[in-house]
C-alpha cells in the first residue's frame, strides 16, 4: 500500500518526478465556496523556489501552477482541485553517476531495495521538488485557515550553532521573516546565519538547522484522541518532509530535565492574556504545552519545531558503494542548497496548514 | 471524524475509559497462522502495569487480557482479534475535584472544549490506562516481527539530567533493561536515575526523561513515499502516546549543528559490519540516519527517541480555573508515577512494533 | 488488508464468532451529545433475533448488549462506543460434520481457501450472528437520523412468487410491518407468504425473497461524487450482508426496458407534493430515481431493494466434497430459518441507517 | 469528506470536468515492475469513446492519455502513476440553458443542493466523461490481472426487451463482443438491439439495458469479510458509474423465487469441470453463486450484471423547474447516446478490474 495521499478530510494526493513531464496534485475535500485562483498559490511557491538568493541553489525551476479543476468562476466548487506543474529544467546529464552509485545520505539505495529499481534522474520521486505540490496545497489550506482566523507562520530558528532570539513567537510577522534571505526574524542572528552559510558553501559543505512554526488563532478542540492527536499528526506531517530528523512542540526535548511543578502551565482567565489571546474564555499563563493538551488544541498558540539535516548533496567526493556493493567514490553534481532551512520554511508552513485544515474539518463532526 | 484506529493494514481500534467496565481492543488485519494466546500478551502488560516498584504508581490495575475472537486452536485465523480488559480499581471518589476544575497539564479543558463535556472519572478517555490496549496489540505485533527476524527493544535513556551511556544501542538486551526498575541498561546511570526519582517524589514533584527505542533486523525497503515515510509514521506513533513532546531518530536534533560532510553515513559492503549486520549486501559505516533514508528503512538498525514530560499530576496544590473560568486551586488526588519513563518503555516498544508490522505488510504489495 | 470496519466518519468495527465468548463492536465517530442507553438498542435486536416465531429459527440467542464506553451520564461523549454481546447458545456439537465437508452455498470452502483454515463452529466469522453488531450500531445511527428528521423503515416485499402490493412505500408504518411475523405490511400478501414459508419448511427446503427499504426526510445533498455516491455506498452496505445477491434502487432493473421519456422524473415545485414532502423547495413528480440523482440524494424518499437468497442450510442431504476434494454427502444440522427475509428487515434497515449517518456527517464538510 | 478516490491498495484518484482544461488521474499503489506505456491504455479508451458508430453520440472527444509519472523505462516503478487527458471539444455554448434550469434525470439539482452552486458546462463533474480516467486506470488493472491469469470481459446482455442468449458467459470472446457496434456477442440479438436503438433515436428517445461482466481465472480467496466482501465492493464499483440503478451477481434477483434445494451449487472435484476450470482442486457443478460465497471468490467465474437506465438527455422538450423552483420547459442540447450500453461495457470492465486488483493485493496480506 503506497503512501502518496496526505490527510483524511482535506486529502492531498501527489504524483510526479523531477525529470519527467511534471507534477500532478489533487486536493480532494476542499469545501465549496472558497475564492481561489492560481495567483493565490504563487507567493508561497516563490518562497519555496530555488535560486532566490545566493543562499539557495541556483537551479531554475518553473513553478507556475495550472489549476485544471475544482474552481469555477473564481470559487472552489466542492469537486477535486487538480493542479499541474510542468518541469522545465531537466538537465539530467548532471546526474548520470547516481545510476550505479549510491549517494550517501540519499534515498537511492532504499528505493532500489524497495522497488527493485528506480528512476535515477534527479532523485526521481525522492527529489525535494515534490514539495512544490505540498506548498501549493498548503496555500489553499492557508486560505481556508485565514477564513477561520488561523494564521500559520514559520521561520528559521537555528542554523548550525547560531540560534535566533525570539522573544514572542506569536509576534513575528511575515515581513520580518522575509526581510532576509535566510528567513530568520532576528536580524542579528540572521546576519550570522548568512555568514555561516556562506562559509559552509565556500568550504564545499552544508549545514543543518531548526525551523520553528507557529499557528495562532487556533480554536480549542482540534485533534482526535487517541491516535490522531494533533501533536501526532503535526509530527507526521513535518517528518514526512525530506531531511527532517526530529520534531518537537512546546517545551519539546527540554521536558526531559523539567520538573512537573515547573512544567505545568497554569490555567488563567482570558483577561490575563495579552496580545496572544486564545479563542475561549480560558488561557494558560505560559505555553510550555505548545498549544496542545492531550493532543487537542487548547486555544493557545501552537508552537513546534523541526530539525533539518545538512544537505546530503555536497560538492565533494564521498566514499560509497556501487549497486553491486563494491566500494567506490562519488562526486554528486548538480546545484544544491548549502543549507535547506530558508526554503524549508514554506514547506513546513504548508504541512502545518494541511494538518490544521484537516482537523478543522474533522472537528465539525465531533458534536451534535 | 474520530481517531481511535491506528494503522492501515494492521489496524488497531480501541475503546474504553479508566473507570467504566473496561477496555475493548480490536486488531484487524493480523495474518492467519500466527501462534497466539492471551499468555503472549502478559509479559509486556506486566511491564506497563502500575505498582511494579516504588518508582511507579501504587494503583492496582487488573490487566488480564481476554481474547474473544481471532484465534482458533492456538493460531490467528485471519478474522479480527477482539481483546478485553476489565477495570478493577475504580475508586472514582478520588477524582471528584476535577469535575469542575481543570488540572494543569491535563486534557480536561481540551476535552470539554472539543465535546462540550467529558467523563471526569480518572481522566476518562485521556487516561493513560488506554495504553493497555496498545501494549497488548504491540505484543501481537512483536510476535509477527519475531517471525520476520525483527526485534524491538526500548530503554530509558535519560531522566532529568541523568543520561545513560549506551555504547551500542543494538547490543542492549531485555535482561539489561529489566535488571532495574527504572529500565535503564546502564547500571550506573540507573542507580542515579532511581535516586533522582526518589528525591523528586519526596519533593512531591515529578520529572521527565527520554526513552530510546531500537529495532534490529529490519529489512530494507519499509516505508512508503512520500507521506507515509517510516520516520513519519514512527513519529506519529510515539507522539500519539500521552506525555510525549518530542520525537527524533538517528542524529536527531543534533543535525542542526552538523555539517553534511560529517553527517552523511558512508555506504560500505556488508562485510565491514560487525554484530549489527544489516539484512542486505550493503550497509553504512555509521548510523546517523537512524536506519532510514528518504523515510525508507535502510537495513541498518532503527534508532529513535521520545521526549516524555514530567507527570502532570503532582501531589501539590496548583493554581487553575474552574469550568466557568474563575481562578481557584486544585490538589490532584490519586496515585501517580513521579516519573513516567519506566512504564513508558513497553508503550514505546508497542508503538514501534505496530508501525513496523504495518509497513511489513504494506511492503508486501510494492512489487510484482 | 482485512475488512471489518464499515463507514468513513461513522465507523463500525466488529469482531467475534458465533461460538466463541461473544462479539465486540466499536463505533467510532458518533458525535457527542446523543442520548443513548443499552435499552435503545434492544427493539431492533429483538426484531433480528432468532426464535421470534415459527417462521424463524428456534435457536435461542442472548442478544443483550453491554455498552462499555462512549456514553457518560446517558449521553454519547464523543469517545468510541464499545458494545459487547456474549454468546449463550453454543451447542457446537451440532456442527461437527462441517469441519471436513463443505456445506453447499456456505463460505466454508472460501474461508479455507483464503486463510488456510477456519473456525468451523457455527460458521465462525461467516455466521449471520455477526449482524447483531450491525443492528446495534444501526440503532445508534437511527437515533442520530431521527434527530435530523430522517426515518428508515424496511419490510418484506417478496417471498418466492408472492409480491406485496405497496401503494406508497413512504406511507408504510412500523406497526404495519410488525403486525405479522413475516414483516410484510400488505396483510393479504403477508398471509400468503406465511403459508408459503410454512410449506417450504415442511418440505425441508427454504425460499428467497426481496426486502424493500425506505428512507424519508433525507435532505438533498448527501453522497460524494464520483466514487462514494450514495447509491454506491447503499449498494455496498446491503451487499455486505449475508445472502444478498442483488441491489437496486428506484426503478431498478426495470430501467432496462424503459424509455428515457418515460423514465425521467419531472421536477416540480414543492407545492405539488403530497404527504411525501421533500426537504427543499423542489421535488419530482414521480420517484423512479429512488431519491438519488448523480448518486446524490434529491430530497425525495430513498427507496431500494435487496434480493436475498433462500437459506443455504436446509435439512436435507446434499452432495458436496470433503476438504480433500472427495465427493461425499452432507446433512447440515442445527436450526435454520426456512426464509431469511423476516429477520433480514432490521439488518437491512441498519445498513441503510449506517450509510445515511456517515453521509450526513460527510456532508457537513462539503461547504464553507 | 469528498469521494474521488477508489480502492484501498490500488487507489485511483480523479479530478476534472468535461469543459475545463482536462482530467487528471493518479493511480497510487500499482506494484513496481509492470510493463506499461500509454499505448496500453488506448484500446479500452477507444471502446469508451463517443462517436464510434451511429449508435453512440457523435461528440468528438480527444482521449489521448499522457502518462506523466510512475513509469520508468517502460515499467512501473512503484511511484504514483499520473495520467492526463486534455479536453478538446468544449462547445460549452450548447449547454447554456442548464445554468438556470434543472435537467430531468441529471445531477444538476443535487449538485446545487450539495455545494450551493455548480459548474454547468457539460454537467461539470457529473459528466460521464469522467469515466475516461476509470477506463485508463482499469486498463492498468487489467494488465496486472493478466499477469495473474485473470481476464475481465463485459458485453451487452439486454437492450430494452431484447435479451441476448449467452449459453456460456465464460466462452464469450473479445472479438465476439467487438463484432458489432452494440457489443452484444449474440449476433441475432445484436441485430435486434441495433434496430431498437435506431428506432429509439429516430423517436428522439433513449432506452436502457443490462451489461453482464465476467471474470475468469480468479483465484479463490479474494474478498474481505465482513464488510469488504468482494460482492459488496463489486456492487459499489458498478453503482458508482453514472446511470446504474441495479447490481446483481450469479442468480441475482431471481433468487427471490428460488428454493434452497435448487439454488445451492453442489461442490464437486475439479475433474468434473469443463472449459470453465477453477483455480483449485474444488469446483461447483453450477454457478448460481456467481463465483462468490460468503463474499469471497470461490475460484468459479465471477458473473455480475448492472442495470443501466435510458440516457436522461433526450432531444425533446421536458417539463422541469428553474433554480428558483418555477415551472418551465427545457430542451437539452448537445449530442447524446440514445443507449448507453455499448459504451458502458469498457467502463464496467474497468470497475470490475479495479476491484479485483485491489483484492488481489489485499489477499497478499491475509496469511503468514
Amino acid at each position: 500500500m503506497a503512501g502518496n495521499t496526505f490527510g483524511k478530510l482535506f486529502r492531498v494526493t501527489t504524483a510526479g518526478v523531477s525529470h519527467g513531464p511534471g507534477y500532478v496534485c489533487i486536493i480532494d475535500g476542499c469545501p465549496a465556496g472558497l475564492e481561489l485562483s492560481a495567483a493565490d498559490l504563487v507567493p508561497d511557491l516563490r518562497r519555496r523556489r530555488p535560486g532566490q538568493s545566493a543562499l539557495t541553489t541556483q537551479r531554475d525551476e518553473d513553478d507556475a501552477p495550472e489549476i485544471w479543476s475544482g474552481v469555477f468562476e473564481g470559487r472552489t466548487d466542492g469537486t477535486p482541485i487538480g493542479i499541474l506543474f510542468r518541469n522545465a529544467d531537466q538537465r539530467s546529464a548532471d546526474y548520470g553517476d547516481i545510476v550505479d552509485k549510491y549517494r550517501p545520505g540519499h534515498a537511492d539505495y532504499t528505493f532500489d531495495a524497495k522497488y527493485g529499481f528506480r528512476d535515477p534522474r534527479g532523485g526521481g520521486r525522492s527529489s525535494a521538488r515534490e514539495t512544490v505540490c505540498r506548498v501549493a496545497a498548503g496555500a489553499v489550506a492557508k486560505k481556508l485557515l485565514a477564513r477561520a482566523g488561523v494564521r500559520v507562520l514559520g521561520y528559521v530558528k537555528q542554523v548550525g550553532d547560531v540560534i535566533a532570539e525570539i522573544a514572542d513567537p506569536t509576534a513575528v510577522t511575515l515581513e520580518q521573516v522575509e526581510a532576509t534571505p535566510v528567513r530568520c526574524p532576528d536580524a542579528s542572528a540572521a546576519a550570522r546565519m548568512i555568514d555561516l552559510i556562506d562559509a559552509v558553501r565556500k568550504d564545499r559543505d552544508s549545514v543543518g538547522g531548526v525551523c520553528e512554526l507557529v499557528a495562532t488563532g487556533v480554536p480549542p478542540g482540534l485533534g482526535e484522541p487517541v491516535f490522531d492527536k494533533l501533536k501526532a499528526d503535526l509530527g507526521k506531517a513535518l517528518l514526512s518532509l525530506p531531511a527532517v530528523l526530529g520534531f518537537e512542540y512546546g517545551a519539546g526535548f527540554a521536558v526531559a530535565t523539567a520538573r512537573g511543578s515547573a512544567n505545568n502551565d497554569v490555567f488563567v482567565p482570558r483577561a490575563t492574556q495579552g496580545a496572544d489571546v486564545p479563542r475561549s474564555g480560558i488561557a494558560t499563563e505560559t505555553n510550555r504545552h505548545g498549544g496542545m493538551l492531550g493532543g487537542i488544541s487548547s486555544g493557545m498558540p501552537i508552537v513546534c519545531r523541526a530539525a533539518v539535516k545538512p544537505t546530503s548533496s555536497i560538492p565533494r567526493a564521498q566514499r560509497t558503494v556501487t549497486r553491486a556493493g563494491a566500494p567506490t567514490e562519488i562526486l554528486v553534481k548538480g546545484r544544491h542548497d548549502p543549507c535547506l532551512l530558508p526554503r524549508f520554511v514554506p514547506m513546513g508552513e504548508a504541512m502545518v496548514a494541511l494538518v490544521l485544515v484537516d482537523h478543522l474539518l474533522r472537528a465539525k463532526t465531533s458534536r451534535l
